[in-house]
C-alpha cells in the first residue's frame, strides 16, 4: 500500500497506508475462522475482529497524533471538540466478513474542521487499496485511479449493497432509477465506491449509512474525478443523513439526483 | 488447482482442473479492460471473453475426449445424443465480469447418462477453486471442503444473487424465507454455492438458472456434505426448471423447502 502524493497531507497519507496495513493484519487473522457474532442494539452484527481492529487503529493514531480526535464504529467518539478527526470503520461489511465473502473493507478518513481531506478504502482479502487525498488525486494500489466517462443513465452500471436496506419511499425511487440503467449488481458495501473510483462501475447508491461508512468514500470518489453527495445534492460531512449517491461524472450524478432527490 | 482424488473419475477430475486453468488464462486477460458487450436475445450480456473462453474449453475437451458431447452457454449443444456430456459456463456472472467485480466464475461439469459426476467452480480473480467428484469428496484449493452444521433457518446465513431475478410469486416465497434467517447477503452468482460448500454461508437460493449455471454446483455441494435440489426437492439434472436451493444440512434444506416448495 502506498500513497505517491506530495503536498501538506503527504505524511498523513502515508500514515493512513500504515493504518490500513495494520488493520488488514488483524482482520485477516480472523477471516473464515469460527468467531462469535454479537448482535448490537441497532441490530447490526459485530465480532472481536471489528473491535480488535479498531482498537489497533486507535492506538496507532493516538501514539502518532495525540492531538487528534477519533470516531470509530465500535469504540465511539473521542475528542469531538478537536479540529482534526479520524473517522474509521474497521470492518465495513461485517456481514460479508462473517459469511466468508472477501468483500469486506476497512475505511479510514481524516477530516479537518468537518472537511474530509483523506479517505481510504482497503480490501484486505483482495489486496486492493484506494486512497484519495484532497488536491492530490486518487490512487489504486499506487497508480492513478479515474472514474469512467459515463454521462448517461442508460449506459450506466449501477451498484448497491442490498435493496432491503432502503425505506419504502427510497426503495421506489431506487426502483425507478434502476430501470433506467444498463446493468445492476448487488452486494459490496464500500467496494461499490471503489469500483466507481476505478471506472469499472458508474454509479453507487445507498441509504442509511453512518459517517464512518461514508466519510472515507468522499475523497476517493472526488479525487478520482467523480461526484459524491447525499440524495439532496450536498457534499457529505459528519452531519449528513446517510443517503449517498456517487457517480462517475457530474452529468450522470445530475440524472440520478433528479430521481433520488425529489 | 488440484483434485487429490482417486477412483474411476480421477483422470477426468485432473483434466477438469486443467480446463479451469486454461479458462482462467483467457478471462483474466480481458478482465477490467475495455470490452464490447453484446446484448443476447434473452437480454443477458456476453463478451468476447465469454466466447473465447468457451471455445478454448471446447477445443481441449474435443482433443482429449472426442467421443464426449459438450453443452456450453455461448456455443450450444454438440453431441446431445452421447452418454458423456460436459456442461460449461465460461463466465458465470458476466455482469460482474463487465463491472470489474472479481466474483465471476467458470463452471465445469461432467455428466454421464444425465447423472452429474464432477463439478467445479473456479474463481479466477480470487485464485479459488472448488471441485466435487462423485464418491470422492469436495476440495477447495486442494483441501477437503465441508458445509457447516447449520440445522436451523434462524441460525442461517442466506445468499442469493439478486432479488430482481425472482418472479413475483417466487419473490414472495423468498421474502418469507429471508425473514426467518439470521443474515442475508446478495451478489455472487456461482460463488454463493462455493460459500455454502465451504461452510462460510449456509443456504443459497435462486431461480431462473440454466443447466450450465447449476449442473457444476451439484457435486460441489453434495460432496461437501450439503443438499442441493430444485424447489420441488428433486436433484437437479439437465431438464430441471432452474430453481435451486442448496443447504448445508438436510434439516436446513427441509426447512427451506417447506417455504419454497409450496
Amino acid at each position: 500500500m502506498a500513497a505517491p502524493v506530495g503536498g501538506a497531507l503527504a505524511e498523513m497519507a502515508e500514515f493512513t497506508c500504515s493504518l490500513a496495513g495494520a488493520a488488514a493484519a488483524v482482520t485477516r487473522s480472523y477471516f473464515r475462522k469460527p468467531i462469535d457474532v454479537i448482535q448490537k442494539l441497532d441490530n447490526s452484527p459485530v465480532t472481536i475482529a471489528d473491535r480488535e481492529c479498531e482498537a489497533r487503529i486507535r492506538e496507532m493514531i493516538t501514539e502518532r497524533y495525540p492531538g487528534h480526535g477519533i470516531l470509530g464504529e465500535e469504540h465511539g467518539f473521542d475528542g469531538k471538540e478537536l479540529s482534526d478527526i479520524w473517522v474509521i470503520d474497521p470492518i465495513d461489511g461485517t456481514k460479508s466478513f462473517i459469511s466468508g465473502l472477501p468483500l469486506y473493507g476497512t475505511l479510514l478518513a481524516f477530516t479537518r474542521d468537518n472537511d474530509v481531506r483523506i479517505g481510504a478504502i482497503s480490501m484486505p482479502e483482495l489486496g486492493e487499496f484506494w486512497i484519495g487525498v484532497a488536491g492530490e488525486g486518487c490512487y489504486f494500489n499506487g497508480t492513478p485511479s479515474r472514474t469512467s466517462d459515463c454521462r448517461d443513465l442508460g449506459d450506466a452500471i449501477l451498484m448497491t449493497t442490498a435493496i432491503e436496506y432502503f425505506s419504502s419511499e427510497n426503495r421506489d425511487k431506487f426502483a425507478e432509477l434502476r430501470e433506467k440503467t444498463r446493468i445492476r449488481r448487488y452486494g459490496g458495501d464500500c467496494y461499490i465506491y471503489a469500483m466507481v473510483a476505478s471506472g469499472w462501475a458508474d454509479l453507487a447508491v445507498e441509504t442509511g449509512l453512518k459517517s464512518y461508512d461514508f466519510m472515507a468514500l468522499v475523497p476517493v470518489i472526488e479525487e478520482a474525478g467523480g461526484v459524491i453527495t447525499d440524495w439532496s445534492g450536498n457534499r457529505p460531512d459528519m452531519n449528513s443523513d446517510g443517503t449517498i449517491v456517487a457517480a462517475a461524472t457530474k452529468e450522470l450524478h445530475q440524472q440520478a439526483l433528479e430521481i433520488l432527490g425529489r
